[in-house]
């Protein structure tokens, strides 16, 4: 179909421009060099969390046997547009609630690379280019709603990244086209397997630096994120060996176990007072991980004619539910304690705002993923046939 | 042999089970996060030893041509396992000595990764934890002793712990039978080889830091570090092309030998006083690791049916002898220019100190390491068949 | 031709060797850990500019499809060998103007590396060391010819470090015969490609570091390079697309693109005052760099006879050249709105001071990278036979 491909050339290129140049003309209009002085000395936590979604996750979605080049080239496309739209978002932001963070300008980019996930091999770069820019302005509108109506800490926006790229990513690609069953490019091979699992791994050691970027207290951040990555790492061998045939280890299993912990205790480590509570919310999202990933495939999916390609579902979604919970249980219990339950109704606002901040973020997530879903396969965006699915060769000149 | 899947099955997950719930109550009834906040200082190097451990020492495993799944995936899971176990045991230890040293539980993981190496293939997973566990336990009885009675600093606990791991993994693979000759599974590709050098060269990179994490001269450790580990590169690349057939160079020597100087200066950093003699130092690892490859793959292990399957004894045993060595020769100096050789007996207590700390931790390495062999090949731990050894689809699922 | 083999044993360790002692005697005689206490400070920045060196450009130079092990090892062995050459002339240096620089060494170094690119799998082992040291002495000569006569500032150096090393390779690759043509051995498979640009990436991660570590106001230089690395990366997808044929992306164009920001703004980050200048210079080096990997290739390089292996003329000359003009552009902007154009003879002194540094920097790279290549092509070093050019097994004992 060379039709196909000239128009392809029609329209990705002309819309890069095109975005390239408005950002172009925003820093012109914008600001200068000198209002951002600040932002040097978190320069190592911020080039750690660089490494961790260029290298981290670019590897991580390496997991379909011939979609390796767009996997980390696409993933590293997303990342160097939607960190400028990010900025000037952060930056709008800032005349919004007058609190200045250009750390999470980089860490709100990680609900993008986490959607990606979901469509991978099924959205080509047009569509993932209108969904990074539309899901940044939604993730912004969200965080603005809890920051301003629920007051929710500037620095638990992390918890909000994972939940929302998860949810946002999943309801998008209930939107696609299923791909014809029995197809073969859609599986990984050893291979592909043992990189994506590297790319876990990346993530993984990175993830403390992540964590405490954007932490009050960081050394309580970085050691509540170390103990939990280190008994979920533990716990996805254990559950890997008892839940797959034959007891051997699989390399999927490990490779979405391990960061179960890092997600769960992203949201409640200014709660933890003790290492053991990190340990256990640890172990426990390593086990929500392993258990979801076998009865989200086997019933939930097919049921909802979903297929979430890499698995984001039970690899960020489940454990940032998790972490939603253990929140609130962690609020309960500190407030209980403090105020010998004399003062229930002080709890009750606290329960309030937080289940309200976790209702509000998924459900803007799920209603908004959907909407955008619906807008992406219409004709304008040429959505890929499903026959060309998770193949390389659509998008790359390959010579062999 | 299904059966023996299915036993497989019932030991792994239960052993990593308990061993977890173990760490989680010595936790939950030892320390609070409130006592470990001095710990983010050295967070940047803290963060090169793990990267060094994780992706350095996982890649550099990767030399078989059949292993590499097990071979990184096997070194995160005692990583993780390891340093938890090293973290209680360093706590302890502050309580018997009372001298405070977090970095130390990670310095430790080493000696237990060059103890894998000399294994590699040949354990199965059950064997290398309960290998980590007595390995860790007996290093901290003999670092103890060295403090306690042979006076050493604490920060020369580096040397012990290449020293301890080469030749505690050398005595426990005098344990295992031997793979039956002419195997293919034992042997490299480019490809692994190429993994592996890449692995060597990331330890490389990061020894600096792993040697300067607990010197008190950081400094001085840097540049001896660095110094030495330059001289040996170069010297590995000079006598690979020297001593190979052809005169062509060959991955396998540059692995081995590029880390040279780094382990043999690694004891000595605090009395180099010239740069010259951490070249030196770094010139003489390399020369020793080459002649021993040849000389003890050739005489040494056939004799002793002996198979050090990644070749830790070459590697990481030898240069640290020379270590010892150097220390003990760098003392006299020192010593006999500044008491002008009035003083005798100050410089014999001062050997018979080092001498004595080098035999007691290579004695106990080699013997315990032997009894531990003896311990892991009983028939509870059921040892894997020379048949099954070097092979990752007998432990992992490889879907192709 | 097994004497071959045996003449290049006699040739490559002892260069090596006596390069070594040389080093090592210098070092005996010359300076002692003491003086070189300050260069810990910049010490993660520097592991960052190492880390660029090593694993960024080995990667990057991993283009060709039988000439993996030579393209990393080679590198490393030039980068060992040449950083000791070149902290000595950093001495020798600071002996003459009297300006202290231990990062220089290392930094000076990116121009070996970038020539290697021009002649890689080309010239031997003997050829490419002779090449490190001549290279070295002349980059230092000539930096001292800016700083003397034509006022340039230490931290501009960064400009000539990329302009000389890719015409100093060009020259150099223009006494080299040409591959018959036909060959497969000089052409990429998907797998080297895909290395190459994760190499690429790698570089572009680490380059603001690179940037920085000489720069006077670090958080400028680091924004500008960022910057303008963005949208180079932006911009080399959209000029991908553009240009190839079928409008689908291909690996080497953003490869090379890639970095082409980072080079343009190297030597103007003290001038740039606002974001957006960085930004649009980021797009013109990306634009610059496509049009020329084009141009070049089919028009100038065939007609000048060059086989420029890696593309280092476009990927680092040409954004170098447009960084020059940029410079100029901007100084005469800056100059002339801040004397209100009444002192021009200031301004014209500056223009000759910015156009003299440049001349005098292309024109030493090419006189003497032309004389080199003649030397580097006499008899005694052994040049390889064009038939044995682009493979590992003339240099490396492979196994399969």
């Amino acid at each position: 179909m060379p039709s196909r491909y000239l128009n392809f050339r029609c329209s990705v290129p002309w819309l890069i421009l095109l975005l390239q140049t408005l950002f172009l003309s925003c820093f012109f209009f914008g600001f200068g060099v000198g209002d951002i002085n600040s932002s040097l000395d978190s320069y190592p936590e911020l080039q750690d969390v660089i490494h961790m979604l260029i290298f981290g996750f670019g590897f991580f979605l390496m997991v379909l046997r011939r979609y390796g080049f767009s996997s980390t080239g696409f993933n590293f496309l997303l990342i160097v547009l939607g960190v400028q739209c990010s900025v000037l978002l952060e930056y709008l932001f800032i005349f919004l609630v007058e609190q200045e963070n250009e750390a999470g300008a980089v860490v709100s980019m990680t609900a993008v690379v986490i959607s990606t996930g979901a469509v991978l091999g099924k959205a080509n770069p047009v569509q993932l280019i209108v969904m990074t820019l539309v899901e940044l302005i939604v993730f912004y509108v969200s965080r603005y709603i809890n920051m301003t109506f629920l007051k929710v800490q500037e620095h638990l926006i992390l918890m909000h990244v994972h939940l929302f790229g998860a949810y946002f990513g999943l309801a998008l690609s209930s939107c696609f086209p299923e791909p014809p069953p029995g197809l073969d490019k859609n599986r990984s091979t050893p291979k592909s397997d043992l990189f994506s699992v590297l790319g876990a791994v990346f993530v993984w050691v990175y993830w403390p630096s992540f964590s405490s970027i954007l932490a009050y207290i960081k050394v309580k951040a970085v050691l509540s994120a170390s103990l939990a990555l280190t008994v979920s790492a533990v716990a996805a061998f254990m559950l890997s060996a008892l839940t797959s045939k034959d007891g051997k280890f699989r390399m999927s299993h490990i490779r979405s176990a391990v960061l179960a912990g890092g997600v769960t205790v992203a949201s409640t480590e200014h709660l933890i007072q003790h290492p053991w509570i990190a340990m256990i919310l640890g172990l426990l999202g390593s086990v929500i991980t392993i258990l979801g990933s076998h009865c989200l495939q086997r019933c939930f999916n097919p049921a909802l004619k979903l297929q979430d390609t890499s698995g984001v579902h039970f690899t960020f979604g489940l454990p940032a539910v998790l972490g939603a919970v253990a929140c609130v249980v962690l609020h309960v219990v500190e407030e209980g304690t403090e105020t010998q339950l004399n003062d229930l109704s002080s709890v009750g606002y606290l329960i309030f705002y937080d289940v309200g901040a976790f209702c509000q973020t998924i459900s803007t997530a799920l209603i908004t993923g959907f909407i955008t879903g619906l807008i992406l396969n219409i004709k304008l965006l040429k959505a890929v046939h499903v026959s060309k699915y998770f193949d390389d060769q659509f998008y790359w000149e390959v010579s062999f």
